[in-house]
């Protein structure tokens, strides 16, 4: 899919502390020499010919070339005609499936100590569809939409993933109880996805329930696989058994494209301080590098990271610490090997 | 609202475990000298003149003369025709708002010792509305509708209920930045609101992050208020926090009615072995008894049911013990005094 050699990356490093934390990623895979050459682009919200606020040109255009970025977070303003960026670049890619692995981290005491789970969420249609009426005053209906076409492809991404990674489960995760359409479509997908992966055991649980059993025992979970709004909660939920936004990474995948990114807030009252951690980001590059299948960059970059995180010794003030975001780049860099 | 004296209160034991903790609760009632009278009918699921299933009349007309419940588990037969009776209930007595408590037990061990949160959930739309098309093949829409007055109601609920029981702060839970008109509906009928409470703190947050927050430190809640879906996750999870579905209750609340149930299962493999853990349904029973502003006798089984809770000598197999039902219900009335 790749050619060999050096690959070219979209890079996006967004505002708040994105600058500072995609410095920190770049001067990590350039000690790590990572084959790998950054194309930046801003991605500041610009008007279009419609009048509405949107991706740049250019950005767009260096993504669809590129076919792989790395992206820190965005500022969306706030007002009418806004709409996420986040959002507008899963949608302009069709970067269907969202990949969110949370693990606990040593050196990362959290009340949990056994997470591993990875949550795939369907990253275009459900209640993300972006279609709403109010109908007459005071009655408003949002449409979640679900396909077969979508939950198709999730689905099987998700059993590849597995097989990939050597996971043995995979869950899928609704409430087809109450969307019995919906829902039940979507569950029905990946129940003749799951009839194609033997090798994968296949489960079937209610949203609710997994909560309740996530907080009480995470290691009854692998892989789970769900339409986009439970997605969106689910991997939020399973962050912070492991310690938060700042720590674990994120993936969108499509047919043409991946972007990987940060999914934490920009932070803008630390931007500029030195003082932000950029773990999350970090880890969504090294999620990136097994994408291109640089997976030697991959595990030796990781090693470095969690060898660092393991020791406590610069962990960021979001992680309880005081250490500075310039330190423990270099500290991961010193480690590399 | 309810004449002084005797009260008489639907009893609906429900299926599976439901009998058993039915009657631990009634024992328990009965040492406590509560002026109630049950009227216990059955809500097996019965065919009406429609082919559909639903709920036995006479369950109805009890409930309706009533105007207030206690129920156990409903088994809801699996197949077409067939719809969650649980539901059936709160849509046919318009019980809008649900209000889960959960708060750590002493005695009860989890990750966490400082829960103390009241979920408020919106009962009577948003997915639940029950309205589902399959446009084309493979192509389906859920509505979920968010109205004015269903909103307004419960927000309004949340915010008497956080007064009457000396709350501090309401929680807006929603994902107004996706669903910006519907769940923007909602949130906009709880800011109307909070203007009318000055004396409790608003907060509005995503519902996402809010789940995110609630895993790490759940002190930083009070009172949720939120969206039928958002309510029926919140709930379990937070129930999850603190021990799971047999320890937390749930009131259904409506301008004419209002049921208190276990919303566990009815556990049919223990059914009938006097296994069964009827905590869910005695703190409900608590939660009715407030209700009818029998606050002395709730209180008195309360402290009974905790302080027996507490010494750990009785707790049944799903709380790690090998207590049985009826030792459990005869330490529990051994403490009322
Ligand atoms: C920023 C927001 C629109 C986004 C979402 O709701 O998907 C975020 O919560 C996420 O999970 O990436
Ligand atoms: C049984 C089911 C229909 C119900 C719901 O989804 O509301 C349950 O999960 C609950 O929370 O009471």
């Amino acid at each position: 899919q790749y050619s060999t050699g050096v690959r070219r990356v979209t890079l996006i490093p967004g505002h708040g502390i994105g600058p500072e934390i995609t410095v920190a990623v770049q001067k990590i895979f350039e000690a790590a020499k990572v084959p790998i050459e950054w194309d930046e682009v801003d991605v500041t919200a610009v008007r279009g010919p419609d009048g509405k606020f949107g991706i740049p040109q250019k950005a767009i255009d260096s993504v669809n070339e590129n076919k792989i970025g790395l992206k820190g977070p965005l500022m969306t303003p706030i007002g009418k005609g806004y709409r996420s960026l986040n959002l507008a670049l899963r949608k302009e890619f069709d970067l269907y499936a969202n990949v969110r692995p949370c693990k606990s981290l040593d050196g990362i005491k959290t009340l949990y100590d056994n997470v591993d789970v990875v949550t795939i969420r369907e990253n275009t249609e459900g209640e993300y569809s972006g279609i709403e009426h109010e109908i007459v005053d005071g009655v408003v209906q949002s449409i979640k939409l679900i396909t077969e076409e979508a939950s198709t492809r999730v689905a099987e991404f998700a059993f590849q993933f597995a097989r990939d990674n050597k996971r043995k489960k995979v869950t899928a995760v609704h409430k087809a109880n109450i969307m019995r359409m919906s829902d039940g479509l979507f569950l029905r997908c990946c129940r003749d996805l799951a009839t194609k992966y033997p090798d994968i055991k296949f489960e079937e649980r209610y949203l609710d329930t997994v909560c309740l059993n996530m907080v009480q025992d995470p290691s009854k979970f692998d892989v789970l696989v769900m339409p986009n709004l439970y997605g969106d909660i689910m991997s939020d939920m399973c962050s912070g058994l492991v310690g938060g936004l700042g720590l674990t990474p994120s993936g969108n995948i499509g047919k043409n494209g991946a972007l990987f990114e940060s999914v934490h807030g920009t932070a803008p009252d630390l931007a500029g301080k030195d003082m932000a951690n950029p773990t999350a980001l970090l880890l969504s590059s090294i999620m990136m590098l097994r994408h291109l299948q640089l997976n030697e960059h991959a595990d030796k970059i990781q090693n470095a990271c969690y060898a660092v995180l393991s020791e406590g010794k610069h962990l960021t003030g979001d992680l309880g610490g005081t250490g500075k975001c310039s330190e423990y780049t270099n500290a991961i860099i010193s480690k590399l090997n």
